[in-house]
C-alpha cells in the first residue's frame, strides 16, 4: 500500500447571504476547501419564511452537515437584516471584529446546529449623515487578515450598488461614507431619459469608450458644489449634439458618477490621505475605479477580488468557533 | 333694441404641445379667449404617425377654424422635435425672439392652413457642456412680453422635470443650463432603495415636512463637490435610524435635490448675481423653490404661472402673423 494524504477535514461552514444570491464556503485553516452557490438570496427563497431559509440552507450545506456533524456555521450579509432569517442589530462605529464577534445573533439551522450571524455596522454621530453597512465589515475583515498592517491604518474602499470608504486604525472601523454610485448609473439608464439614447448593450461592463469615460471623470473633477445634475442631462445633450457617439453615452455617464465619488471621497480622507488604500470587489469594476484614481492622481495600493470567506473565518474564529481539527 | 358688445374676433390659434399632453389657445390681442386641452401630447396620439397629429389638431381647434378659416396657427413643444409632427431645427445661443420666428418651419395642418413650429434653442460651446431646450423658450418670451424690462437683463428659472437657469440679456437669451432635479427625484423614488422606506402617497405636492426638507437644503448648501450621491444615500439611512420619519423622507430627498440644483446655478450667475430673478412654472413648485431660495438668502423678483400663450402670440407676431382684425 501506497501512504496517501488523509482528506482535510473541514473547521467551518461560511456563508456569504446577500439580496440576491447565496455561497457557503467548506473551510480549514482559514482556506476554502469547497464552495457552493444558488439563487437562494434572501429576495429570492424556495418557500416564504423562515422555511425558506431553512430550506435553502438544507440544499446548500446540509451534505457537508450530515457528513461532518456539529460543524459551526456562521453567516454575513442581508441574512441579519429585518428582512433576514434573524435581525443581528448593527454595531455602531468604532467597531472591531471582536464587537462584531460578540453582538453576532444565533439561529437554529433546522439541522442540529446554530448559526452565527454577523451584525451590520451603523455610523451615526451628531451633526453627520449618518450611514449603515452589512456585509461589508466582513469583507473588510478578511482584508485585514491577509495584510494585518492594514489593522494599523488604511482606507478600504469597496466599490459597487453602493460603494463604501472605509477608515481603518488600531484594529477599528473608524467611520465610512456609503455613495449610491452604481445604483444611480442603473436607475438613470433604465429609468430616465438618458438611457433614451443608449443603444441596447452599452450599460454593462464591456470596455469603455476612453474618450467619453475620461469626459465624465474631468467633468467630475473640475465640478463646483451642486453641479452634478446638470452635468448628468449632457449624458443626453452630449449625443444629442453628436460630440458622443450613442455607443458612448453610458460611459460618460459611468466616468461621471465615479468621478464625483472619487472627488468627494478623496477629499474626505483628512489625515488618512496618506493611508494604504485597498480596493475589494468585482475585478471588472475595480479596474475601472483603479484607472478612475490614477486619471486623479491617486493610487490603490492593493486589489483584492472576494474576501468574504476569509472574513467568515476571522469572524468565526473572533467568537470562539474554531476548534482544533486534528487535536 | 339694447346695444351689445360685437363678439371678439380672433386673431390666432396657439397651440402648447407637448410630451404628455396639448393645449389650444384661442387668442386676440395677446389676451386668450377660449383654451382647450386635450392628453393628445406627441407621446400620446390618437394614431399614430402624421395622421395622428393632424386628427389631434382637428379634433382641438378644427371647430376654430371651420367658423374663423384661414386663422394662422402656431405651435411650440416637443411637436417641434425629430419626434414631432415636422422637426423645427434648435436655434443656437444668443438667440432673439426673431431668430426664433425666422427658423420656424411649417406643416399643413391638414384643414386649409399651415402651422408654425417654433424652434427649440441649443447652447454648445466649445469647453462647456452643451445643453437643449425646446418650449422653454416661447414660455421666456412671455414672460418678457409682459415686462419689457427683463429683455434688458433678467434671469430666467424654469424649475421642473428639467429646470431651466436661463440668462437673458439686452433681448438675447444669452445662455443657460438644465438640470436633472425633477426627474432624477421621480427615478430615485420610484425605482432605487431610497423609495422603499417611502410611504405611498409622500412624493407627490403635499405640503413639505418643513425639518425634513430644511435638513435637505442644508445638506446641499454644506457640500462640496461631490457629495450627491453620498447625501442621497442619507434618505435611506435617517429613515433607518428614525431620524427622520419615513413620512418625511421623500421631503430630505426634495430639498437635498433643489438645493444642489441652486447652490449649482446661483454660484454659475457670474455678473448676472443681482438681474432680476424671474420664475415660471406650476405654483406649487414655484412656491417649494422660492421657499429654498430665500433659505439660501436669495429672492426670487417674480414667480409668474402659464406663460405659454403670450410667448406663442409674441411669436407669431414676431413672424408676421398677427393680421388687423378689425381693418
Amino acid at each position: 500500500m501506497t501512504e496517501s494524504t488523509p482528506p482535510a477535514i473541514p473547521q467551518l461552514i461560511a456563508l456569504d447571504w446577500g439580496t440576491s444570491s447565496l455561497r457557503a464556503f467548506l473551510m480549514r485553516d482559514g482556506d476554502v476547501l469547497e464552495v457552493r452557490q444558488s439563487r437562494h438570496g434572501i429576495q429570492n427563497l424556495p418557500v416564504p419564511g423562515i422555511a425558506g431559509f431553512e430550506n435553502a440552507f438544507a440544499q446548500i450545506a446540509g451534505e457537508w452537515l450530515v457528513r461532518w456533524p456539529g460543524l459551526p456555521v456562521v453567516a454575513s450579509g442581508m441574512v441579519g437584516s429585518a428582512q433576514g432569517w434573524r435581525e443581528a442589530p448593527y454595531v455602531r462605529c468604532p467597531a472591531t471584529i471582536d464587537n462584531l464577534a460578540e453582538q453576532g445573533v444565533t439561529v437554529p439551522c433546522g439541522l442540529g446546529v446554530d448559526i452565527l450571524i454577523a451584525p451590520g455596522v451603523l455610523f451615526d454621530e451628531p451633526d453627520e449623515l449618518p450611514d449603515v453597512m452589512r456585509g461589508e465589515e466582513i469583507q473588510i475583515a478578511g482584508a485585514l487578515l491577509q495584510e494585518p498592517s492594514w489593522n494599523r491604518r488604511s482606507c478600504v474602499v469597496l466599490p459597487g450598488t453602493h460603494s463604501k470608504w472605509v477608515r481603518f486604525e488600531e484594529g477599528r472601523l473608524l467611520r465610512y461614507s456609503t455613495y449610491l454610485t452604481g445604483e444611480l448609473f442603473a436607475v438613470l439608464s433604465k429609468h430616465s431619459i438618458l438611457g433614451r439614447l443608449m443603444p441596447e448593450g452599452t450599460q454593462g461592463n464591456h470596455g469603455p469608450d476612453v474618450v467619453a469615460f475620461e469626459l465624465g471623470l474631468a467633468t467630475a473633477r473640475d465640478s463646483r458644489p451642486g453641479d452634478l445634475t446638470h452635468q448628468v442631462f449632457a449624458t443626453r445633450t452630449l449625443g444629442l449634439t453628436h460630440r458622443l457617439p450613442a455607443e458612448a453615452l453610458a460611459d460618460y455617464l459611468s466616468g461621471l458618477l465615479i468621478g464625483h465619488e472619487l472627488v468627494s471621497a478623496l477629499a474626505g480622507l483628512g489625515n488618512a490621505a496618506d493611508a494604504p488604500l485597498v480596493m475589494i470587489g468585482d475585478p471588472a469594476l475595480c479596474e475601472r475605479y483603479v484607472y478612475s484614481l490614477k486619471y486623479l492622481g491617486k493610487a490603490a495600493d492593493a486589489v483584492l477580488d472576494n474576501t468574504a470567506p476569509t472574513g467568515l473565518w476571522a469572524f468565526a474564529h473572533a467568537a470562539g468557533l474554531i476548534g482544533d481539527a486534528n487535536p
